[in-house]
């Protein structure tokens, strides 16, 4: 169901220190920014094999994002698999009674089709679904 | 210096409700499980793509991965990434000045070197740096 870790998502207070840090730490380097205004953030994305960094600042106190900063403070807030399916797969959740965010597909960056799924459903972790 | 995403660790009460989850509701299959004393964890790994997801149940309380869950519940407690070369990469980091919990590689699961990244260098990310 799952064919790769598409992303790690985490949050950021300041996008241009942490890329920064992550180039000149990390060594990886950028390859896409955006942003994406129905999530309520300015998004940064690094190439880690077949996966991505994806590193996420919050566009103000009141979007999700915002609001795990605020909470929790900065860390990593969500975990994205990829699907070949994504209809399908939402198709069984809902069989197997998993609360989602998203009962349907809706558009993600990169042209993506996404879907998140509720924490309290995964044991805590914030789950989004991707289709390319 | 990162090659891939090599696992997720997420943080679980307990690892039999968590694998029947994850292998009924997410279709992966459990490839592996061990009992890790040096880190006070039960782990099962589900291989997704060229990564892991990896489910940490802490043997007690007083272990690191019970006082994650004691503070913040369950969830993602760690990254794990890989790369070639943990002593050059451990070297780089110390030249950065990146606060580390680990000085010197040590065994992982799996016949793995390891070491952790302080989460307080890494913008509340705890990175795990696994050399195969």
């Amino acid at each position: 169901m799952f064919d790769r870790v598409d992303h790690v998502g985490i949050a950021v207070r300041n996008l241009d220190a942490a890329i920064g840090f992550y180039e000149k730490t990390f060594g990886v380097s950028l390859a896409h920014r955006e942003r994406v205004d129905e999530q309520g953030v300015e998004e940064a994305m690094f190439r880690v094999g077949e996966s991505w960094i994806q590193l996420l600042q919050p566009l103000g106190p009141d979007t999700p994002v915002g609001k795990f900063i605020d909470k929790r403070g900065e860390g990593v807030h969500h975990v994205g698999y990829g699907v070949p399916d994504l209809r399908k797969v939402l198709d069984h959740l809902k069989e197997e009674g998993v609360p989602l965010i998203d009962a349907e597909p809706r558009r993600g960056s990169r042209g993506s089709q996404v879907a998140f799924v509720h924490p309290k459903g995964v044991g805590g972790v914030l789950v989004e679904l991707v289709q390319e």
